[in-house]
C-alpha cells in the first residue's frame, strides 16, 4: 500500500504548473443517529459497518475495497493517508468507530464519522472540478440508495456543523502559487477570496499553515447556492487566481531575476548538498525547484519526479521507505540522503 | 599590480591548515618631528621622501620600489593594498603627506605616516615568527642607517601610543580555526589569551569583525620584554591554539558529524548554485569548504584554489576583475558568477 506514485498529482502540461489537483468533499448524515461527537462508541461502529457494507456494493468487483478502524492503523499508516490527502488531520486522532472506506485507485476516500458520519471526498489531478464533482456525486448517489441520509427539503443535507448545512459540499482546488508567494501577494489574495466567500488555506486544510507554496483554495457557502453554482463560481476565481500568478511570476523574472535565480539556485545548492533537511525545508526548496522548472531554468530536472519528491520527504513516507521507525534527527539525515541521491540522479540523467 | 596570486597564503601541508600567516610590524619615528597626526603636511611629505629616498637605497636593484601617497591612489588601489593586508583601513582613509613603500614580492611594506612615520611590515605564509622577524629586521637596520630614529635608552623606541612604546613591534599569526569558532570556544580563547597580554582579532586587525573564522592573534605588550621574548611566547601560545583547533575538529566529527557535513554540503551547494553574493557570505562559505578540504571531505576541491578565491571575492579583487567599478548589486551578481565558475571548474577537474 502507497508504494505507487501519487494519483493526485498532475501529469506535465501547461495549466498543471499552477493547478496541482480539485477535490470535492460531500458531507453526509444518516438519519434518527446523533452526529459522530455525540455518538456512543456502539453506535459509530454500526454506522461504520452500514457504511463500509453500502460500499462494498458500489466497488467494481476487480478491485478491492480497503475499510479501516482507526484503531487497527498503525501511526505510520494514518500519517500515510493523510500526506496522500486520503484523511484529515482530525480524523487521525480519532479512536474506535471512526474510520476510512478508501477505493485502490485512492480518488476515491470515505471518512466515517470524523465530523459528520460520512464525509465523501473525490481528489483528481489538474483543474477538473466537474468531473471530480461527478466522481463524488457517482458514489453519493449510489451510497444514498442504501443509507438513509438525513436531509431536510428547505435546508438540504444536515451536517453537524452549521456551516456545512444545504448541499455539504467543499470544492477546493490546490494551487502551487510561488509567484503570489514571492511577491508577497498571498495576504491580498486571501482578503479577496473571502469578500467572495471562498478561503485560501494551506496544503493540508483547516488550521494547517502554508507549505512550499501550495495552497487550497475551496467553498464557504453551502446554502444559497446549487452546487452547480458554486463549482461554476470557484472556477472562476481559480483562473483568475492562475493569471494573476502568471502575471507575478513574469515580473519577477522581469524585475527581480537575479534574486529569484539566487534563491532558486541556493534551493537546489542546498538540497544537493544537505545531509541533514527538516521536511519543511525539504517541501519550501523543493517547491522553488518546481517553480525552476516551470522557467525553464533546469536542463536535467522534471517537475514529475519533484512533485512525487516533495511527496516521499514527508515523515510517513519517509519511514516507510526506510522500512522502520525514525526519530526526528536520523529522519532528518534520511532524508537528506534520498533528496541528494534522487538530485543526483535526475542531474546525472 | 596585483593579478599575481596572494604571497602569503600557505603552501598546502599539514601546518598550514590552520596557521594562514605569519606578519612583523615595527613601528618607528624619526627625531626631532612632530608624529604624523600633528605634523603639518610640510612635514610629512618631506618624512615620505626621506623614507623613499632611504628604502630606494636598499631594494635590489633588478627590482623596484612602489612608492604612492595615498591621494595618488585611486579608491580601488586603496581597497586592493587593504584587501593583499599591505596597508591598514586608517592608512586607506588618509590624504597628503601619507603613503606607502612597496617592494614588488609584497613580502614587505612600510606604511608612511599612518599613525607613527614608518610601519615596517613583513608577511609570510605559515607559521615562521623567526623568519617574518629576520626580514622586517632587515629593512629595520639598513633604514635606520639613513634615517635617525627617535629613541630612549631606556624606554626603547618612541612611538605615537604609549601602547607601542619599546621594541614598537608588534607580531601577529593569522590562524583559521573554524573548529573553535564552531564550537564556541572563541570567547574562552579571547579570554585565555588576554590574560598571558596577547589580543585576538578579525582578519584586518583592530576593530574588525572576525570573517570567516580566521583570527589574528599578537602580542600586546612591547615593553619589559625584548623581541626575542615576544616572538618565543607567541610561538608557544599559537602552537596551543593550533593543538585545540585540532581538538575541537575532531569532536566535531565525531560528536556532529551529520551537523558538520550539513554545514559544509551547504556552504558548497549555495556557493555552487547562489546568483547572488556578499563578499561576508562568501568568505563565510569558503571558510566550511576550506574545513572539509582539511577534512577530505572533497575529491575535486583543492585549498589552494579556494584560498585565493577568499581574496578573489573582496570588493576590490572583484571589481579590478571585471575592470570596472561596479555597485553593490551588480558586484554580488559578478561575485556569485566567477565563485559559480570557479567552483565548477573544480569539481570538473
Amino acid at each position: 500500500m502507497f508504494s505507487r506514485p501519487v494519483p493526485w498529482l498532475p501529469a506535465e502540461g501547461d495549466a498543471a504548473l499552477i493547478t496541482v489537483s480539485s477535490r470535492i468533499r460531500l458531507a453526509r448524515n444518516l438519519v434518527d443517529l446523533p452526529f459522530p461527537g455525540r455518538a456512543t462508541v456502539e453506535q459509530r461502529r454500526r454506522i461504520l459497518a452500514q457504511a463500509s457494507a453500502a460500499a462494498a456494493g458500489i466497488v467494481a468487483a476487480a478491485s478491492r475495497l480497503i475499510v479501516s478502524e482507526m484503531p487497527d492503523l498503525t501511526d505510520l499508516e494514518r500519517q500515510l493517508l493523510l500526506e496522500r490527502r486520503l484523511i484529515s488531520r482530525d480524523l487521525c486522532r480519532m479512536g474506535a468507530g471512526s474510520g476510512v472506506l478508501l477505493a485502490p485507485d485512492e480518488h476515491i476516500s470515505v471518512m466515517v464519522n470524523e465530523e459528520d458520519h460520512l464525509r465523501i471526498q473525490a481528489l483528481l489531478p489538474g483543474l477538473h472540478l466537474r468531473a471530480v464533482h461527478r466522481l463524488a456525486d457517482d458514489v453519493d448517489t449510489k451510497l444514498s440508495r442504501c443509507l438513509p441520509y438525513a436531509f431536510n427539503e428547505r435546508l438540504g443535507f444536515l451536517t453537524a456543523c452549521p456551516s456545512n448545512v444545504g448541499t455539504g459540499m467543499r470544492a477546493s482546488v490546490m494551487l502551487h502559487l510561488p509567484g503570489l508567494a514571492l511577491t508577497g501577494q498571498i495576504e491580498p489574495l486571501m482578503r479577496g477570496a473571502q469578500e467572495l466567500s471562498f478561503t485560501v488555506r494551506g496544503m493540508f486544510g483547516e488550521g494547517t499553515e502554508a507549505v512550499a507554496n501550495f495552497f487550497q483554495v475551496s467553498n464557504q457557502a453551502t446554502l444559497g447556492e446549487s452546487e452547480d453554482q458554486t463549482l461554476g463560481r470557484l472556477d472562476a476565481i481559480i483562473c483568475r487566481i492562475v493569471d494573476a500568478e502568471r502575471v507575478f511570476r513574469q515580473r519577477l523574472v522581469r524585475e527581480r531575476r537575479e534574486h529569484l535565480y539566487d534563491q532558486i539556485g541556493k534551493a537546489y545548492g542546498s538540497l544537493r548538498y544537505a545531509h541533514l533537511l527538516t521536511s519543511k525545508d525539504a517541501m519550501n526548496q523543493l517547491s522553488l525547484l518546481l517553480l525552476g522548472c516551470d522557467l525553464g531554468l533546469f536542463h536535467n530536472l522534471r517537475r514529475g519526479p519533484l512533485q512525487e519528491l516533495m511527496i516521499r520527504v514527508q515523515p510517513g513516507h519517509l519511514q516507510k521507505l526506510a522500512g522502520k521507525t525514525l526519530e526526528e534527527v536520523p529522519r532528518d539525515v534520511f532524508r537528506a540522503r534520498l533528496v541528494r541521491e534522487k538530485l543526483g540522479n535526475m542531474a546525472d540523467a
